[in-house]
């Protein structure tokens, strides 16, 4: 606590990581690549996956658990996935340790499986197998299914939250009888992720579709929310994939359709993960500490006495207690620190980092003259405010914060989202960051060059592109639409 | 559905497997060991999730998350600990897949691992190396923390639910600055499990100590509530472990006290896993199929509509939609089956196997009568009721079937309880099944026979045994009190 964090204009990265180590979100584990995510944090991790799944059950998908082992006949079926999979496995080969004559333990070579099983990079492989028992007339469909689960992908360059070898993430997998729903599952689930996004993590995202570049191993189009970080970088927030009839070919699933023919079902899938932690606090988060939205803050509200002897502890104690009473009653999430073992400039700062949306602050003068501080941490402002009506003032106020830092962040992409049309100008403003939106032409050796060249890449084709004739900004060949270029984590 | 289920009596582990099946809760994989939990099954589980959580935060803990992979260092650290889970192990060796140059791909030998990687078969391990870093201080403690996660023991004989390679479960791990308040942590969390079994699960349990034998590796004693399943064979639905400071010891995890003194923190650690289930199936249902208590009931109340033509469905939907919102402003969730294409003595079936607890049949002799037939699924039995105050009645309905599960539950358990003194009744009795309430020398030996001759196990040490002076009933050495034996899953 002693030190100050370090800026975000000064070393954006190292700011990051201090936040999440300051503000008890995360820290590296002993295993390579691998979190271990601290109670504060998976406090909000909880905040998010209830909202999620909630949405997800009301636009009528049921959670299931499929096993975390993929046999590695299974990801070598479906020929694009396993190329796009196969460099990151972590990979099982034995079941049993023995006692090493050295001491200790060491792997029994007794105990080789006969086939390796791969810790799920994702999961289309496994439950395409299984549905090929569960679907056999177009009645059983579209059947609708998510997963909570962890999944492990070998990265070689990790970050807390952004790129983890292990993350906890939500796979919806779904199948239907036509192309025509399938596609609009997978548009679904993409404004599914954008109303969270914006809603609940304050997050203004892009929507669009991947070149093909950038689609989903195994998908016939990726769909994806783009997300501007507080540095001008992108961060994919979230990705839906039509996976078209690959999965159902490479693992013949098969149904009778209306007609009264067999017909290969029609796939999505899509998913967002912790990385959502990485992106919340990127976004928001400011040189004071986390700024988190109220709606996904563990604490919404802390109330802190201030006062110099027991008696006036007790006099504030007993102002305050029919207002946590009304604020839990509102669902307000509200914590008041009489924790006598640190002092109150100490709470302030601690609160600050964590980021709790609404301080209150109450001395004896306060309660003299009927009043009670009232600071907010998007905007570091504080006032003096009559402690009559407060619980409704701080209901009203929470939404005020939401709605601020959501305004805010879509000002600050918008301050950072130039057009351009020369490759001049495109490499020019590349090097301040933000997103371009520039013309493209629709080549992958064009967005190959761009991103040898820039270190940018696509990230999405919006969906909501207006047509417009125009030229690459890199060849020059004819395009109709701008695309968004950015660098990206 | 054509088949009838195998009845309970005759062959009462098929009939077990068939009703996991046809009620859709869960299936193997075709990873071997693993299960799929379908959607059905796990809308149970999520409900035990909820309200075991609900619980676990009530009770002042905190959820966080530790990595999947144990080093393998780390599991040797503990030796009894290392013993115990070594010989069912999963080991991650490589971290990448290459092309295989005969087709497919292969492991790339070149990403063989420098430490092999256990999946964590539980985490204390690298739970007690991460709290090194949280603990200093005894202002650190108690540290109450619980995960919710995937655990994987290579189990050769593997059955759905009740032993599987791979499960679901939470595992709290504790620190606490006396070993007392430790003790009295394990005691607590036993106390949540026993509340949560018989309040929830409707499954009345035994609270009781583990002999030596059958304790968890690296526990100083492992607690454990026991059930009796309807073919008298015992079933653990949960340990809490008093630790001492073994693991704190193994990963060196000192604080100082109050006396400013260097001390080893206090562990405990307690779990249950989705072998609840199991017991929740076995406990209950019937020759019809599954009987679920009304608190884990995904659906508490189903409404089949009798009709014959559109008409009589119009009318008949039209009285039953009040009455949907009035259940569900009562908290109870109802579904109404207006489905065209299943006939009702189809639909009665299907909901009797799926154990939905109340069901409502309306036709259009009731609209004429006021009336609507209520079954209950516990008792198999129907009545004509008014149709109006019946959302009320309901409610009391489904208290009245939680009850009346956990009840009979408790009869039947009571009915296969017997004190015997000596061992020739030891091994009649124990042939009928039940527990058996004998006398015990207290020695490993003893016990090891009894099980070698009667493959009867201690259960457990009641936490409310009676002293009583008496004489073992295989060595006829002295003991003081009478402990629970049965052959368990």
């Amino acid at each position: 606590m002693s030190k100050a964090l370090p800026k975000r204009s000064e070393n954006y990265s190292e700011w990051y990581n201090e936040i999440v180590k300051r503000a008890d979100l995360a820290e590296n584990s002993a295993v390579r690549g691998c979190m271990v995510i601290k109670p504060y944090g998976f406090a909000i991790w909880e905040k998010m996956q209830r909202a999620l799944d909630d949405m997800f059950k009301a636009t009528g998908h049921q959670n299931a658990y499929f096993p975390l082992f993929v046999p590695k006949s299974f990801l070598e079926k479906e020929e694009e996935h396993a190329e796009g999979f196969a460099k990151e496995c972590a990979v099982v080969t034995h079941y049993r340790l023995k006692d090493n004559p050295d001491g200790g333990l060491m792997v029994d070579p007794n105990a080789k499986l006969e086939e390796e099983l791969i810790i799920r990079p994702t999961s289309e492989a496994v439950i395409w197998n299984t549905y090929r028992n569960w679907i056999q007339s177009w009645r059983d469909l579209p059947l609708l299914i998510n997963q909570w689960c962890n999944i492990v992908r070998w990265e070689m360059r990790t970050r807390l939250f952004l790129r983890t070898a292990e993350f906890l993430w939500q796979e919806g997998h779904t199948a239907h009888a036509t192309e025509a729903e399938a596609i609009e599952e997978t548009e679904r689930m993409l404004g599914v992720y954008a109303t969270f996004a914006e809603k609940w993590i304050g997050l203004p995202v892009l929507q669009g579709v991947k070149s093909p570049n950038e689609r989903f191993a195994g998908a016939l189009e990726t769909y994806c929310i783009e997300a501007m970080m507080q540095d001008g970088k992108a961060l994919q927030a979230g990705t839906s994939h039509f996976l078209g009839q690959n999965f159902a070919k490479a693992f013949d699933v098969k149904f009778v359709n209306k007609e009264n023919q067999q017909e290969y079902a029609w796939a999505t899938s899509w998913g967002v993960s912790t990385r959502l932690m990485g992106a919340l606090i990127m976004a928001h988060s400011d040189d004071q500490g986390l700024v988190l939205p109220p709606k996904l803050a563990p604490i919404q509200v802390v109330i802190i006495p201030i006062y110099r002897n027991p008696e006036d502890l007790a006099a504030i104690t007993a102002r305050v207690m029919p207002l946590l009473d009304e604020l839990r009653a509102a669902g307000v999430s509200v914590k008041f620190d009489d924790n006598d073992s640190q002092r109150s400039g100490w709470k302030f700062a601690e609160y600050e980092l964590k980021g709790v949306p609404v301080r209150l602050a109450i001395g004896t003068r306060d309660l003299e003259n009927g009043t009670v501080e009232v600071a907010r941490r998007d905007t570091l402002s504080k006032e003096s405010r009559p402690f009559d009506g407060i619980s409704s003032y701080i209901v009203g106020l929470l939404d005020d914060i939401q709605e601020n830092i959501f305004q805010r962040a879509l000002a600050f992409r918008e301050e950072n989202t130039h057009s351009v049309d020369t490759w001049e100008q495109f490499k020019e403003q590349i090097e301040r960051g933000g997103f371009i939106l520039a013309h493209w032409d629709g080549t992958a050796e064009t967005e190959e060059k761009i991103k040898e060249e820039t270190k940018a890449t696509i990230r999405c084709i919006p969906l909501n592109a207006t047509e417009e004739a125009g030229s690459c900004v890199y060849t020059g060949n004819p395009s109709n639409k701008r695309v968004v270029f950015a660098r990206a984590y």
